[in-house]
């Protein structure tokens, strides 16, 4: 079968063996936001044409590509929610060259009863074999990270933190950008920023302290952007670990970004395990295998 | 005696009596970055020079007027520091019609060791009596609050939040903004912005659910400003507050925002009282009577 994770800004698509091993692999930019026109159809013909012309015909989609701005719009299905759960509210899309299934989105909400949706990050998550088989709490690091929370093969509910377009809008329109030259994104500034996110004084004091500390002269213009992110994740993760006490914290995503929250997590007395975006292949196959494809 | 008021954007000024009376007031946009060229001189004979006429022969300025981008930079003074330091430590300033003093601002650190530096401040703070008196706390709420910290009648330290700024940053280059259109700034959704921000999660995820309130219809876009303003303003307060356990806070500034910090201090179980911005003719008369103008 053939898995694609579509989102956004990019298009991964796997190709799965029956031993649920990836045999092949491509990825590109045809996000759904570079799809003119609605062309999706096409837009799949011409990415997987060749995997489909070699006999594969069962496809699974997940991500943005279910939302308003995708192919076709599908309703959240509500937490608790596991692979038998999707695959059971798997929406059936028309497409002539193979059969073509979408997976929902989830709804839930946060521990004080606030709504939240995610689309393809349930996928990602079903991916991880600890999870399901142990439960416990997955990351999804990125503009808006998703803290999961799983318990008996389901995903019960999460939380979404909007860290990485925080630190967009700080750096691009505040003050604090006046101090800022590109730099490395880890390192020993990282974790001081981390460290600096214990201190009393909360966030907002500790996001001026960037621009305090740059016109001293303790930190210079590139190690203040990996000093700003270190607060902001620092923050992050000490709010999802102060519910999650105790919790091995599966971190799914782009290695650079797992690697920086896995240093967090560890700073904040949690412990972290890392995987990259293929979690998404495993889960992807995980729900195809339990679908009715007839 | 004339005290001045110069900030970044205003330009307030008070003749004041020797009995320490407000005799007269005038208030505009000269602001320093509204002067141009560096003609500070000739802005102030301008502004005052009806008085300077009738015979007033004392100015003494405060605010960032005495910065790197002002008249004259004034090397700031260390906390601890009360109207006798900052009146020893005036700055002359050159002028043909009176004779004119400069307050420098003061530097000092948050109880972690992090520096801190204000202009301005220190002079409307030291304008309210029950400060001086009993010492306590002040909150100056604004684009950076302020929260400071008196005792035995002398400013010992303060912290700095980016309220203001990270709340312009959030609505206008955050998706935040896309579900939002100006309404009222205080009132029942404000009040459940401050209480949101009791919440698990941390700061990160409450402002996701700005957005995610507005999608599922439960805020509207005219609600929304006001939620995500007390929301932040609800996490400046319990930070500060969570170190200053029982404390009056003495909150100075413009009413409107002075009126919201009451409210959000008192939902997080503080007590304020407010004083407006008129606090600086006090503290500047304070600072002039100690200084000496031979």
């Amino acid at each position: 079968m053939i898995g694609i994770d579509w989102g956004t800004t990019r298009f991964r698509a796997f190709r799965i063996g029956r031993d649920g091993a990836i045999r092949d692999r491509r990825a590109g930019p045809k996000g759904i936001l570079n799809v003119p026109d609605g062309r999706f159809g096409e837009t799949l013909r011409d990415e997987i044409g060749p995997w489909l012309a070699a006999g594969e015909d069962k496809v699974i989609l997940s991500g943005m590509i279910g939302s308003r701005q995708g192919w076709l719009e599908a309703p959240y299905l509500p937490c608790p929610a596991g692979p038998s759960e999707l695959a059971g509210a798997l929406i059936d899309i028309g497409f002539d060259w193979a059969r073509v299934k979408l997976v929902p989105g989830l709804s839930g909400t946060d521990p004080s009863g606030v709504s939240e949706v995610m689309r393809g990050e349930e996928t990602q998550v079903l991916g991880v074999p600890a999870l399901l088989r142990d439960g416990g709490i997955a990351c999804l690091p990125g503009t808006h990270s998703k803290w999961v929370r799983i318990k008996d093969g389901r995903i019960v509910g999460f939380t979404t933190h909007m860290t990485g377009e925080a630190f967009g809008a700080l750096r691009g329109y505040t003050i604090l950008g006046r101090t800022m030259r590109d730099g490395p994104a880890d390192g020993p500034v990282f974790d001081a920023g981390v460290a600096r996110s214990a201190d009393p004084g909360g966030l907002l004091h500790h996001v001026f302290g960037v621009r305090a500390q740059a016109l001293s002269g303790r930190l210079t213009e590139t190690d203040a952007p990996a000093y700003l992110s270190g607060i902001l994740i620092g923050h992050e993760v000490r709010a999802a670990l102060a519910q999650a006490a105790g919790s091995v914290v599966q971190v799914i995503g782009a290695p650079e970004l797992t690697a920086l929250y896995a240093a967090a997590i560890a700073a904040c007395g949690g412990y972290a395990e890392r995987h990259d975006g293929e979690a998404a292949a495993r889960g992807l196959a995980l729900i195809a295998e339990q679908a009715q494809w007839n």
